[in-house]
């Protein structure tokens, strides 16, 4: 409780980091719906599957009954460059909020990618270099994704293609120069590169992309060139079970000072941190050891738990990848381009999406204004400029405290800090200039892509 | 020895972070010659002083025999919430290296302010609010002091007005939003605000400013504003007080595990850094207890160590400030615009400047283009993407493992990695696009600013 008991920040020692990767899925009494093979609609098989991506990913992708996967040496020997990240207690937050809560925030920026997004990407890296891969392709919309796979890609010698977000490769050229620091080339999406992205350019001229369309891109060049593969930084199995080495660690670090968790909260676009940080704590909840509240938190503007359907849709809005059963907006959704955070995509995690079906995980969606009201009040008081995806987390994280100073409960809240927004300051520059715009879709637009969503089952 | 023994990442406990700054000056037997009147040529006296800084730290700047100051708590706890700083153990770059060397590094970046200013600039601002001040005046060059500044006086509730550089200014638009989160102004310096900004735009109508120019500025207003003070990111031996605690952090931190260092590197603007990295080691040289081959990199477009002289000079290109005895190039050296580092102040911290005329330190002077060659070698394996100021350490630091490699010797290297290079990155566009600057000043150039300086003694 005390300031000398409780250190601002909580390290582990190298030997305390997790040796495993947690796959949340192996206690999970409802699993995730399978990922479906668009022309069959039947389950994707491994070999199907395997066109795509790695084959260890593969496996991880469809295993959901091992609940323990061994992190290898090689990707230890990287985590321990910019791991274990600091689990930090918010005592300057706590004391400007007069909360009696305990706030805590597992903080994920402290590596140049800015963000959580290299845990996965080192490991999908590594996976297809020990396959004797030429090369990976992806999409990134932010640019955190982006950034973490050519870090990745450049450790191990591989060849990095990246489509970004066309809204964002404009409003972030310093983003791209980060890659080409790392060796990558990065191609702004839609593009003529591709015949999606001709097709989609053809029929939305003048359209700022999205993440949908960025990931069929990247698919298409995957699958038609020799000795590369496509990986993705969030949504998959996979990528969640390699981010739960945030929630491993942070559980670890609550647990070595005795501390429990009440709320947990993280920001969710596709799931990956979200996905990550809640693994081992709903872990917990599943098996019927203990309880936690789990809030995902996701922008007003792109709200596929709040507003969306669970069904089948298409992963991609080129309708190339498989299907997969979750909260979806409609893939042919594409959010606002005013929305400044990464957090536009139109689906969510299986996983997370089976979770939220069955009442265990809660979900707020928070209006763009806001979000930037909190990210300045944080970043005043404990230091970090966070990241606009980040900043979805510490506005509700804020709220649980203030509701807390209400009702006088002393409770722990955790939040994600997933990154830091030193590329994020276009949209913290037009926050100051009182431009920043908090577009919601209407009932009457959300409804037009529902209804456009694959017929199954 | 082994990668089990001793960690990537070496983290000090809380209880294990210096309670105390160290003052170099003590153990020095030639002391830095004393800051003069410009007026009368007489030492300045601590009433002069204190018209220009606040009360306590004119006492640290005059004080060359308390070997120790302690860290007030307040200070102690902000320090809490983004330090201890890693000593990293660079693996990755004497793998790559094939070195037998041991390089670590003190990373600094990892604040918001993205360097180590933030250590100086919360202590200014504490003795500042607790000397009842409105706020303090400053300049930046590269932006982190200025950034650092901005943190620190939103902390305590201190107005905050920064003078930048107008290269920088117009270079990094990011950076002046970042202190915009932080609630400080920022004015392109020259500037039409003060009298010495409008005489130097009269005089040079194209200038692109400098750190000298922005100097003039800030203390100009600070004097004619009640309320207020200036304070100083660099050269001032209260800064390198301050700065003492990255020197003590990273012995601590060799101590508690049996490392000595060998070679201690640190990059040198105004010595901020170096001369807080150096302090403990310095002192056990000084005392004769140990010995250490100190080597400080500067710019070859700003050579104050290694082409200057040791004499008198204004710390300021308008003449107001105090003059220091230092190396220099005379106050009128505008550096060329086209070194995309911070290192860019005409002159040389007085302590530093003593002990190497002392021939206790080494200097080096590196071109802009190695510099950058050597940052994106280490970006690729350590994964930190380094500012251009860090990144003349870095340089330094691998001909040193290399000379190692040739030699056979397997000797420790220490290097400050001051900061991140994410505001950096039009610098790194150039250097990718083959556009960046190596221009070294002539002979003849630097003669003309030699002849200027100030007659003393």
């Amino acid at each position: 409780m005390s300031k000398e008991k409780i250190p601002y920040k909580i390290y582990l020692e190298e030997s305390e980091m997790p040796k495993s990767w947690y796959n949340l899925r192996a206690d999970m009494k409802n699993k995730p719906a399978p990922l479906l093979n668009p022309a069959t609609k039947q389950p994707m098989t491994a070999h199907e599957l395997s066109a795509v991506f790695c084959d260890e990913l593969v496996k991880q992708e469809l295993d959901d009954s091992t609940r323990l996967f061994d992190i290898p040496q090689e990707i230890s020997d990287f985590y321990k460059m910019y791991r274990p990240s600091p689990l930090v207690r918010a005592y300057c937050l706590e004391e400007k909020l007069k909360t009696p809560a305990k706030i805590y925030y597992k903080f994920e920026g402290n590596n140049t990618s800015g963000s959580h997004k290299l845990n996965s990407a080192i490991a999908q890296a590594y996976y297809a270099k020990k396959q004797g891969l030429k090369g990976v392709t992806t999409e990134t919309g932010a640019g955190q994704w982006g950034t973490a796979l050519s870090m990745a890609c450049s450790y191990f010698g591989l060849d990095c293609k990246v489509f970004m977000v066309k809204c964002s490769y404009e409003q972030k050229p310093f983003r791209r120069e980060v890659m080409r620091v790392y060796g990558a080339s990065v191609t702004p999406s839609p593009s003529t590169e591709t015949a999606i992205g001709r097709k989609i350019l053809a029929e939305h001229p003048g359209t700022t992309g999205s993440l949908g369309c960025a990931i069929s891109e990247a698919v298409e060049v995957a699958v038609s060139s020799e000795g590369y593969r496509y990986v993705l930084g969030s949504v998959l199995n996979q990528v969640l079970l390699h981010q739960s080495v945030i929630g491993l660690e942070t559980k670890a670090a609550l647990d070595k000072y005795g501390e429990k968790a009440d709320i947990i909260i993280g920001c969710a676009g596709g799931g990956s941190n979200l996905g990550g940080l809640i693994a081992p704590f709903m872990g917990e909840k599943l098996r019927g050891e203990a309880d936690y509240r789990v809030i995902a938190v996701e922008p007003a503007s792109c709200p596929s738990l709040t507003r969306g359907v669970y069904a089948y849709d298409f992963c991609d809005t080129g309708m190339v990848c498989p299907l997969a059963k979750m909260y979806t907006l409609g893939s042919g959704f594409i959010p606002s381009a005013n929305h400044a955070g990464g957090l536009r995509y139109h689906g969510m995690s299986s996983t997370l999406s089976q979770l939220y079906d069955d009442g265990l995980m809660e979900a707020r969606s928070v209006e763009q204004t806001k979000v930037f009201e909190a990210a300045e009040q944080f970043a005043r008081v404990e230091g970090i400029l966070p990241a606009p995806e980040s900043s979805h987390a510490i506005k509700v994280a804020i709220d649980e405290a203030l509701k807390c100073k209400e009702t006088g409960e002393e409770k722990t809240i955790v939040f994600g800090l997933t990154g830091t927004g030193y590329f994020d300051l276009v949209a913290y520059e037009k926050f100051h200039n009182g431009e920043m715009n908090d577009y919601i879709p209407t009932d009457e637009e959300l409804a037009v892509y529902r209804e456009k969503l694959p017929k199954i089952g």
